[in-house]
């Protein structure tokens, strides 16, 4: 019971919110893992590229009005100029937009917390990148699932070698709500993350792909170096791939793949990552996050779970209750921004460091995903040939 | 997604805490609970009857010191004094403080929300009972469980007729955290639960058994009208019992069983219901809470997912996120919270009525919770007997 | 793999069966038990109580037509006198017929193994084991469930002590099939089973419940001492009980309780043993029968797998095929007819005995289960009053 | 309850058996399958290419000495000769014999019933299928996986349209057995499936890779146009792959992979099967095989169960025994035996046909098997280039 803790007697970190209004989703899903443990407290927001919608949207979020921008530069120069401005951002707009919006934050010399892809090009990628590395502010990207506590303690189960040498590393996100072109009635979460314009050149491989990349990476902690990819289209005039089938052969001779689908029936969130080394195996959905398989080679096959015997240290700094009371997406969320508030209040001190095990996906974390979208795409126009990451 | 949207606006509802501090477990979740959806803001705290720990506790928490208490009896006091004082006081004490800290507040003119069970005694808790009824101010009690999405969806299938007329519950509550006497080492949690001056005369059935018991009654809509209650104390030297078997009777012919334990290896927060009658079943366990298995006679059984196909409007009310993304124990107590925030919210208003939907547990609950310990102990002393309620 | 291996060198061992012609259901369960290991060979029957259905089910499985009788009397009589007569008889009927059958067999000098529950009524299951004592020719009860590798193994590691002094044992077996008065619709199965003149005093507790009340005394070992029991007739004019909650108390402080229900929606055979002791859990499944799971206090939950890891001798003798492809039903049933096998050839020899680790159900377990059909009876009339056993 | 019933009048069909004796695993397998329905007697054998393990194993099984043969020519020649000859043989060797001992007995007008891959090159594979062709008589390859109740219930739902045009299909068979060099140690199983020699190219894309691919064409009815495959080899000096990620690209859009291990700690034999299309999801899991999950796209999941509600006729005719109760892997494996003994029987009939319904795998479909192998090792040679099927 450590996630949570402790620092409320700071007071809450200031923050800001860019996008996220009126009949969006992710914007919410910021903010309540945002306030969940106390860290952050929103004071103001340019919550949609539609003035009058941000303007409602703010208000309805109870934000004083002084602080509801139309705009997010006007967001930035106005919050930098107030002595009690806030100290971070969330952008949770369209892929598009972040690099733009991350620019100008990053210059005002505001802390960012940007939702994933990184951007909507591996351009933009680069670019943030080097202004990121440039300044001497934070840049967190929300990979929630890295946040998830059996998540952390499968990272360090393989870190100190349970699974000996790994050999395969199987990761999927299926999901079936665009089995039928959803897009085409309207709905806004279909609508943009269909469009290239909206979302760049990547469908489901950016939008949830990037997700179990992300994830197989950040649990075996290999580095991936070429990949293999098979994208498919099934939604009649779609633009963007809404399938896709990728072969990932990472250092040392790890084998990987990755499936990802939004045309799956029967699949809500199927994120699941399975990892086999020479000396056991481990297993793990999203959808129950709260078990951990561990199969030691040669031994009956162990439910670790949350917060229960077997389950480590990493795991228990993102956990908040005892084993058997589930914790959800949403604490698995509130764990990067725990982390990212820890990275803050670290900053503040001179020469502040963050406590150890404390970890969050970096704008290079999000380089990593563009390169993986545009190495799909890539992979894909030559008949699935192996492209180099 | 509704629960936890577009009452922030109105700004978060001050409360207080008495109880919770440092090494306590459920003061933490009832805090999360409480600003998970930014209903209600903590700003006053007796949070331990040992003074120099309440304080440090309300250090630690951030409190203002001037409304960090040295005791209830003071905090209820002089915040009615105040003009910004407390609108409401979650009391997370063991058993045996619930009644006395519910009466000052009350008489306080201060809403109560009570951590269960009611109170320690059966006389206490038709006292509070008389109390609350001629309060006009709230009495929440937090049995978090009926907070649960597919609760709810269960509730509503069973009062839609969905299931027919009902036949058989069974509720089972099984752990194994007490399975060695824990209680000797000095833990904490164990020590007050077993100990009958600050629990009561329930050892498994008032910690854990009343929840199943509330769950059953909350699921089914049905009045339990006689019990045979089984206890047993496997725990060497332990006071209470640690596992009981319970008979239940209700009224139409229904007919229940209950178990739960305490020293039953394997078992975390095994929280389980099970509803059969005529036309078909239910089963839902608290460890996968996000899925509600439901067979029509005769047809396949069905995975009903919070948010998914199938769930209807009681989940929705109850829900923050699309399926697939589990929602968890605090999400579920958080929902108490929420519909404790209408309730307050109402109050405020002349003739303010609670949304269609919305229901909370009451001290008449806790009444229940207490007849239900009373007639387990009872019953376990004539053998099983029937013990009428 | 053991089971069913190196005796059939010795060819088969010759038997009849008394039931079992068409319509029946159990009959042609039994015969492929009988065939799977190629121990038995069926050679004669009388196979139905109604002479042209007895001749026509007997076409159908080839029996020569001179060893097909019309009634179980003239057969035990003609079987006995022949030089090539069977060595044993399989009794499928109705409960009500199987005392005189297996009198007339036993008398006849022919091994029976019969159907359970052993009779109709505790008085003439009290007749059948003196008669079965007094003769040399073995009585095998088919309490099929304990011929599983799991439940075995789970047997093995209680009598090994891995649970410690045993506290609690949960027992099931939910069905659905009788959620609606299928008996009026003349199906032969539904008709039978709650007729009391057919089926004795028990419905649910006769048919399934001596099942899981045998598995429970059979895995734990202990001898059961008392019970209490609350019968439920759901079915509109049904005679006998299609639901029934029973306590038992066992030697030794163990406590139980078992379920049984043929009208719960949503379960086909829902057959489920628990048992916690002291040091740990076991938990079983009869629907995914090659799996056990067991957690050592405060260590994981592991996950035996039939012939996997952690599976030991008791479970290998029961298995034919590696870990990871499921034997089920049938060849659980298979398993009682192998260690008749072994018991009938050890007969043969002067002196002879099973091996090692050799059981199967006898007519004592068989008035075990007759007991406990009219202690539930007895009960139940009394409001649940403890009935010792 | 269909399976195995009704003829048994006929009498048994006489068969014999190459390879299969001791220290085999399939052979005794086989035996079981062909027995449990009383379709086959077993009456000869040429059990080991070792003579005195030969006989030894014969009278083991208490075969007639005279029709213990010490090799399968020898076999083939003197029960074609014998009036009582054999009607089918079963073969069960390594790999690299199927071929000579299947043209054998197809040349002396013996059935033959062959386990699987087909042979242990391309080359041979096209031979016996013009050998097979030009015969009269049947060919059955035992993909047995292809006899589970719940997999013809898939494949007649794929077939009725049930989940619209297909566009996924996702096929797994992973083991851990192979994770240490097993074969190092002698054992015998391990020992041939990583011999070349014995296996062929083929490691586990043999030995189990085409039972995956087998039973993703059987259920969705599809024909796989081209693959594109990754070999690995992680055990130390093995020289086939233990380890293998195929994509495949079928007819009409449909898209699919193929992982196999042997490798992979945790998994016995996880063979599953995932098919989605337009209209809704199908999942399968051998290890659980009595189970299928259905999503009809925007509907909740529903799980259909072998002889439940939502169980068609295909399953049925493969079915014995009522929901609820296991049929196992030995069960789905006597399936295919029942098919083969309908089509004998109908062999022996001029004009005689197959039942609605009946089908087994053939030599076409063995063929197909080792087409997938040639061409998984090509694509693998040439970087996981697409090649054609």
């Amino acid at each position: 019971m450590v996630a949570g803790a402790k620092t409320t007697a700071a007071g809450p970190i200031k923050y800001g919110m860019v996008g996220g209004g009126q009949g969006a989703f992710i914007g919410a899903v910021h903010r309540i893992a945002a306030r969940m443990d106390g860290h952050f407290e929103l004071v103001a927001g340019a919550l949609s590229s539609q003035k009058t919608r941000a303007l409602a949207s703010a208000k309805e979020l109870g934000l004083d009005p002084a602080r509801s921008y139309g705009s997010y530069e006007e967001m930035a120069k106005a919050e930098a100029a107030r002595e009690d401005g806030i100290e971070a951002v969330a952008i949770v707009t369209p892929n598009h937009m972040h690099f733009p919006i991350a620019a100008a934050f990053l210059k005002a010399g505001i802390h960012v917390i940007c939702d994933k892809p990184l951007t909507s090009s591996l351009a933009d990628a680069k670019k943030l990148v080097k202004l990121a590395d440039a300044s001497d502010r934070l840049f967190v990207l929300t990979h929630n699932y890295t946040g998830y506590p059996m998540i952390r303690q499968a990272r360090e189960m393989i870190a100190k070698g349970k699974l000996g040498s790994l050999r395969v590393v199987r990761a999927e996100y299926a999901q079936d709500w665009l089995s039928e072109e959803l897009e085409k009635t309207g709905q806004k979460q279909a609508a943009w993350r269909t469009d290239p314009k909206q979302s760049g050149d990547g469908g489901s491989i950016g939008d949830i792909g990037t997700h179990a990349y992300n994830l197989a990476c950040f649990v075996t902690g290999a580095v991936c170096e070429s990949l293999s990819a098979d994208l498919d289209t099934f939604g009649k005039g779609r633009k963007l791939d809404d399938n896709a089938h990728v072969n990932l052969r990472f250092e040392k001779g790890l084998k990987g793949t990755l499936w990802c689908s939004q045309v799956a029936p029967g699949n809500e969130n199927g994120l699941t990552l399975r990892v086999y080394g020479a000396k056991g195996g481990l297993e793990w959905s999203q959808e129950n996050p709260n078990q951990l398989w561990y199969t030691p080679l040669g031994q009956p096959k162990q439910l670790i779970t949350r917060g229960g015997a077997g389950s480590g240290d990493a795991a228990a700094r993102m956990t908040r209750i005892p084993p058997g009371h589930p914790e959800g997406y949403l604490e698995g969320f509130a764990n990067i921004y725990g982390e990212a508030a820890l990275a803050i209040r670290a900053k503040r001190r001179k020469g502040g460091k963050l406590p150890k095990g404390a970890v969050f996906p970096t704008v290079h974390d999000g380089l990593k995903g563009m390169q993986f979208i545009d190495a799909c795409v890539k992979s894909d126009k030559k008949n699935c040939a192996w492209v180099k990451l």
